[in-house]
């Protein structure tokens, strides 16, 4: 191979690096011969000169080659997966997985845990009791064929290299680049098997990408690298700028999937729901996972088009399938399926406190990131890979943007850990939201329909 | 202090930072609590972003806060140093060094080791038998007391900060940016404890900046820095589009110093000399060491202007004065001062072959950097900083550019080891050679006489 540091010049210096110096320098980077400090070099050069078309799907290629891949195509059924780029109260995957799988598909997916504001489908799944998500490849494969959907971890063996440079970047500033990105994901869903692809780009103040600008050109990005790297992939830019569903906190957010699921209400915090129904504050929820899951049907050639995909998702949703695949999936895992529509069994916190409107108008912002970080000080998230996470703190929002409040309305319930001092916490929250006269215009769920 | 993380993130963003992040970054890189992957990323995004006049004054400071000061302060006398960006055959500071002193001043010089295609003033000193430049702070001083010069290497416990982040830049492509390059040179030029520095910017082919324009901004930053940081400072910018002098090579690069300290004639190759006379080709080298001397008198108050320290330089080479100095020096450092104009106890390769004209014109080109890098490939330079260098090879030039040759001239006599295969090299060599028809304009030797 060529010396690292001519490498790490090239790219500093703009011009376009070939598939075998990538190929080379991450394989280094697996072997040892490329050292950390060259591969920091390297990524804070490629977050300035960015890279080609031709050199993002070269490094894909690369760190997918660094580890195992698994491929279905021996078995029965056509394996489509979601991937989500992160956001608050993202339950999606909990509902969609089921209900994907009770259209007609297998949908085998490979989740990761939260860090800083953003959550992780695993740390919700742990919320489950016994839920156990290191599952070998043959019973992974097992569970997909009886059941039709598992959600695991990611295996360490797939896509190292991914692994090393993440955790390369986010201590370097090196996070926000859109060919780090898609290397970053598609490596990991290449790996994973699927036949078929959906990728669910966020936008909004909860965002990695908070322009709708940004979301576009990373949500055609992947689209492209996939399809060229032998993935049919198509993406959504869906708006994050609040968080989704009423609901932000690994075990609320497993409760308020299981509602949809179930078509029941199992929470009523403070004996009866004040301000907006509950219902009405998961609508964004319910509406998103039913599109994604008519475009996972029609990447997946189950139905001719997207509104026989909806029908379908809806019949599903309605006649208790989902619900049933769920609970299936649950048992399969390890966990005990008959805690998930009992919510004392779900380890919420014990102390539950409302924070109400200070002002009056209608809710026109709120930083979603912010919310997420609340989280994390409430011992919800991670500020690092090794933290804990109490899975039974989190927010319940009686409004979202939009409603109309006066002073003193409750905007959300707060569960927190007995000795946590809120004030402070109180406090940032209501700086996080903006309040208008009139009604605001606001952003689209589904802002692009399909980048293909 | 602050995360390094963030630290990277506003410099990747353009932002200024405060002294006091600068000063918690380099103090965290000494004391580990700043990664090496973090500084190399950081290095990186400086590269891109740049940094401010007083954002690099803060990191000069933090680095040279980082190790031990020498302080002359108590010591008879007038401490002016001179530093080189480097070129490939300067070998100005064995004759400067001994001259200044001979002139009434204080020389305390530290050198390093070459590196890659430039070398370094302590490898020509090995070439000296018994030459010992790891002397302690006493001695040096003690040395200095008496002769009025002495050069050592580079105390490890002085600016360690700058010794980690050097071999970074070196394997990461970051070192061309002028920020790191003045904190770079200036930590430890301000370390050494002179109370005067002359910066001899080299600018050519065969120099770090190659184009004047960036050579001149260096000198610019260089000069502002310092003088910020309490050291009066001034950079001449000079021309490194050839080899400075006749050789190239470490014991041929001190017997062409002892040539002009001593006014004599010693290395005759094969015979009597073709082409130009060898004393034609050092003229460049004694007109450059005698201005740098004039201006390092003036920088130390010895002489009222540039003319009368010109005047006095010659004086004190014409006087015999110099060489006495420097023969003193050498002894002082163990050296063996009899050996110094016996051509035969220099240790040069016994092996001398001749490289000629191919063509018929003017010598119009030389890539000076391309003559460094064949030193390396003769053994006289390193790849690597560990790598043992052999002080007998190397090239004496009968040509300098603008030189009229017809084919089959010598232009070069190179000393090289019994057993390497030298075709490759000529091929290089010639390569490196541009003829013109008409006699070529050639760069001035000392482009801008003092950036203040």
């Amino acid at each position: 191979m060529r010396l690292p540091s001519e490498i790490i010049r090239d790219k500093r210096d703009g011009k376009e690096l070939s598939a075998e110096d990538i190929r080379s320098f991450v394989e280094g980077l697996t072997s040892g011969q490329v050292t950390d400090y060259q591969a920091t070099a390297f990524l804070m050069a490629v977050y300035f000169q960015r890279m080609s078309f031709s050199e993002t799907a070269a490094l894909t290629q690369a760190m997918l080659a660094s580890g195992e891949r698994y491929d279905f195509a021996k078995l029965e059924g056509v394996f489509v997966d979601k991937h989500s780029t992160g956001g608050i109260g993202d339950k999606v995957s909990l509902i969609l997985a089921p209900l994907a799988a009770a259209c007609g598909l297998k949908v085998p997916m490979m989740s990761g845990r939260g860090l800083g504001h953003s959550g992780g489908t695993l740390d919700k799944l742990d919320a489950i009791p016994g839920y156990r998500h290191d599952l070998s490849r043959e019973r992974f494969e097992q569970i997909l064929a009886e059941v039709g959907c598992s959600i695991i971890g990611q295996s360490a063996r797939m896509a190292p290299a991914d692994k090393k440079l993440y955790a390369l970047r986010d201590v370097t500033a090196t996070v926000e680049c859109i060919p780090l990105i898609c290397g970053s994901i598609l490596s990991k869903k290449l790996a994973e098997g699927a036949q078929g692809l959906l990728l669910d780009v966020k936008t909004g103040s909860g965002a990695f990408m908070p322009t709708p600008a940004r979301a576009r050109e990373l949500a055609r990005w992947l689209v492209k690298v996939a399809t060229k790297l032998g993935l049919p992939a198509r993406a959504v830019v869906t708006d994050m700028s609040q968080p989704l569903g009423y609901s932000v906190g690994n075990a609320l957010e497993v409760i308020e999937s299981v509602e949809i699921l179930k078509g029941e209400r199992l929470l009523c915090p403070e004996g009866k729901p004040p301000g907006t129904p509950l219902e009405r504050c998961s609508a964004d929820l319910k509406e998103l996972t039913i599109a994604l899951c008519a475009h996972m049907l029609e990447i997946g050639k189950k139905v001719k088009n997207l509104a026989e995909g909806r029908r379908l998702a809806h019949a599903r949703l309605a006649d208790g399938s989902a619900w049933k695949r769920f609970q299936e999936m649950v048992r399969a895992h390890g966990g005990d399926a008959s805690a998930l529509d009992r919510v004392e069994r779900m380890g919420l916190a014990p102390r539950t406190v409302s924070w109400n409107a200070k002002k009056k108008g209608f809710l026109a912002k709120m930083d979603a990131r912010e919310i997420g970080l609340l989280l994390v000080e409430l011992g919800g998230g991670r500020k690092r890979a090794e933290d804990r996470v109490d899975p039974g703190v989190g927010f319940v929002f009686h409004r979202k943007l939009g409603s109309r409040v006066i002073v003193g309305d409750p905007l959300v319930t707060v569960y927190a850990p007995a000795s946590l001092d809120l004030a402070p916490l109180e406090a940032r929250f209501h700086a996080a939201i903006k309040y208008a006269a009139s009604r605001p215009s606001l952003p689209k769920l589904i802002l692009d329909a399909a980048a293909k």
